[in-house]
């Protein structure tokens, strides 16, 4: 009981945050039909600054690390990313009125992972100072592309089995390409990999690091602003969506903050690293995956899998798992 | 006599101030036909970063603030923004060769406030070390909403009157909502709230406000600039714009200082912050300012007020008044 | 034999320097098909604050420098942008398969500065702490300009005789005002401007050198993915332009080391002073040099010259010669 009045205390003081509160802002602007907005070139910028920084940092840290300690969280990131995929897809074929493709995309996007989310989990637990190894933002991609992968594939073999027809050949590799050419992936891969190759550590303390709260504050701004402005599509889609979009972050974010929990046990995972596991598995991709998913399932309708994610996924997985997850690791890790 | 030469003394010294070169630097190159542009998706960024750090200081100021100190500076906000258009108003009417509506759109965009000159301002107090208080900039809106109303409901009667026919309800609650929501006025509302509500100082220090003095360089360039190339415009209507432009900055702000004094002796309003008073007032709309105006007095001629304002107007406030405040300032207040 | 040593061992090491490394991710990530890109606004607002920064440093120093000691590296410049252009005039002149123009306008804009490869030079410098004169950067119009003149002046020349009709005055103060009014030079000389005038150590302090670095490397960046975009074009023309892009480069920066060399010992010249001379030379105009040159020999083949300097004179520029002569100079002048 003290437990729960303990977590119940930590959760509300994380809706605070700061980071949270441009998130919020950027809601309640848009509903009061504000004619501010960031323009895209700012956007795009903003995006590519974030992650740089995640992704050099990242290649810094990876230079010096124990590369065995990787494993096991990156085993339990594609883990992870397939079970939602699995699971999603499952549930969605369960209910009435769902478009099956439409689940499959929706259930994709929502295993595939957000740069943005990830970031406000990184200053959110930099607030509280709670540590984690630096290499941990890198899990990304081997969560986000095999949730991809099989999506499309899931999706695409349902569609030959209704049409009887001969099967085509879906090309995997072809959808790990179009991942990793991504503006977000590629940004991310190309600071890791400068982070590894070069010595970028002046740059990343005059520039890159000074500036990654500031640029947080704006995207929360713009992803605020944005799900409030796509919350219509979401009215002409199912219901169930929204329904998914709002339990399933903290149902995903659950499983992995279970998996992170072994292997904090089994390799000595940090608490911090537990809690990023947990929050990349509860994003869903705002920024690389719905092309993807648009490439690989054309057959799907975006209102569906776009509107749940970008107008309640997103939100909730920043707003409301961000705290959960560090209030559950304040109380399980005592950190 | 000595009072007179102090005043002259500091008042050159201004001019010397950075961020009078960088406005003076951008008429220039503009004038010897550089092609050098600062980017339109640049400029909305400078302003919304300038004015949101504006609003969360603010913000975070009231917080601790007394409400009750606000209370006359904002009456007198109100009472100079009404008092700009009426005056203005007479004045034109007045004059020879002038279309009556042209005249009262121009008032009432020299009766609204501009946040350039506002932000060039606090970072030339802050060069002098003249300390006001944070809430100060939060008058911007009693001043600015009631001018734009106005000026709208005035052009209107008067429309109605020369056409004689049935009244046409002038929706003030229309304008006030149109005002708010404009890029400007909801960026430093914004951040008003978010300094109330959430905890911003981290992202304040780290991002906002180290950039403010240097994206104010920005913006001070591309107020030049914008002023020379729009220049000709006003060469196309009465000169009486231009005149009125050069003179009404400085008669407005002295109403404000005028008041401001007062609220100096009765309520110990601060020789900083009634320097910020004259200057909002000597201010004119150069961004929400103009399309409220042209949406609400359509049969206006922008080129005379957007001429008078942008051309003539802003310069005269950032480049004479600001200077000449301060220097006031430091004679009357011996600050 | 122990210096020649000692040169590759500090060249290798300069290999490794992190502004070189965003340079060949950039080209890595465009050769590998990534989606990335820095939109166009980010980019130009980047070049206009490097080159402010330059600008205003190089005009704060010139307020208290002896002009008399820029006196002789301006005449060398001078002479340089002159040389360059006559010596490639007359190799691609005794080369076969190339249309004389092509070969005049590629001298012409490899006599020409670039403004990037500068700042990468500025940085590069003081990673490895050696100091130079700060008005070193102004002698760029120096060199830029007659270069430019003299290439249209040449190729005119040429097609008039080939014409054999009446000569056409060519307009030198044209092209000297047509370079001047370039982005990127008025952007220098306006900070240059700024830098005697005002007094901007706060704005250049709090804004424009902490963002120096992180700002250059983002324009290494899309250089290399520049360089990697214009290689197709490149295969167009005759290859004599990518073996000219590749050795021109280092043959101009040894002129500029040698002369540089000669105003160290006669007027004291900084070590890191001829260091950027050279740079400056090795370097080709990559911003404002390519629309000049179009205006100005519009016959001439643009995949040629643009071919030529952006996807092999930069790069050859950046990742060989800021290396090659600083190394260079740290043996030479034992630094």
């Amino acid at each position: 009981m003290d437990l729960l009045l303990d977590f119940i205390r930590q959760f509300i003081s994380q809706l605070q945050s700061p980071t949270l509160s441009f998130l919020i802002g950027g809601a309640l602007i848009a509903a009061l039909g504000s004619k501010l907005t960031i323009p895209g070139p700012i956007y795009q910028f903003v995006v590519f600054v974030l992650l740089m920084k995640i992704g050099m940092k990242a290649g810094v840290e990876i230079r010096e690390a124990n590369l065995a300690e990787m494993l096991l969280p990156a085993a339990f990131s594609v883990m992870t990313g397939l079970l939602i995929v699995l699971v999603g897809n499952g549930i969605f074929a369960r209910l009435p009125g769902i478009n099956a493709a439409d689940g499959t995309a929706t259930a994709g996007l929502f295993g595939a992972v957000s740069a943005s989310t990830l970031a406000a989990a990184i200053v959110m637990l930099e607030e509280q100072g709670i540590g984690f190894e630096a290499w941990v933002p890198a899990l990304y991609p081997f969560m986000d592309i095999p949730a991809l992968i099989l999506a499309i594939v899931l999706a695409s073999i349902k569609r030959e089995k209704s049409k009887g027809g001969e099967r085509k050949k879906i090309e995997a590799w072809g959808i790990v390409k179009e991942s990793l050419r991504s503006a977000a992936l590629s940004a991310m891969i190309l600071g890791l990999f400068l982070g590894l190759v070069s010595r970028p550590e002046k740059v990343l303390e005059s520039f890159y690091e000074p500036l990654f709260r500031g640029l947080l504050s704006i995207l929360m701004l713009v992803l605020g602003m944005e799900a409030w402005s796509r919350i219509r599509e979401l009215k002409n889609v199912a219901h169930w969506f929204a329904v998914y979009a709002l339990v399933g972050p903290i149902m995903h974010g659950l499983i992995a903050f279970g998996l992170g929990y072994l292997a904090h046990i089994w390799v000595g995972f940090s608490p911090g690293g537990v809690v990023l596991l947990a929050v990349i598995a509860a994003s869903n991709s705002d920024i690389s995956g719905p092309p993807t998913i648009r490439a690989g399932i054309p057959w799907a309708n975006p209102s569906a899998y776009i509107g749940a994610s970008t107008s309640v996924g997103t939100p909730v997985a920043i707003a409301v798992c961000i705290p959960l997850f560090i209030s559950l690791a304040q109380v399980v890790f005592k950190v």
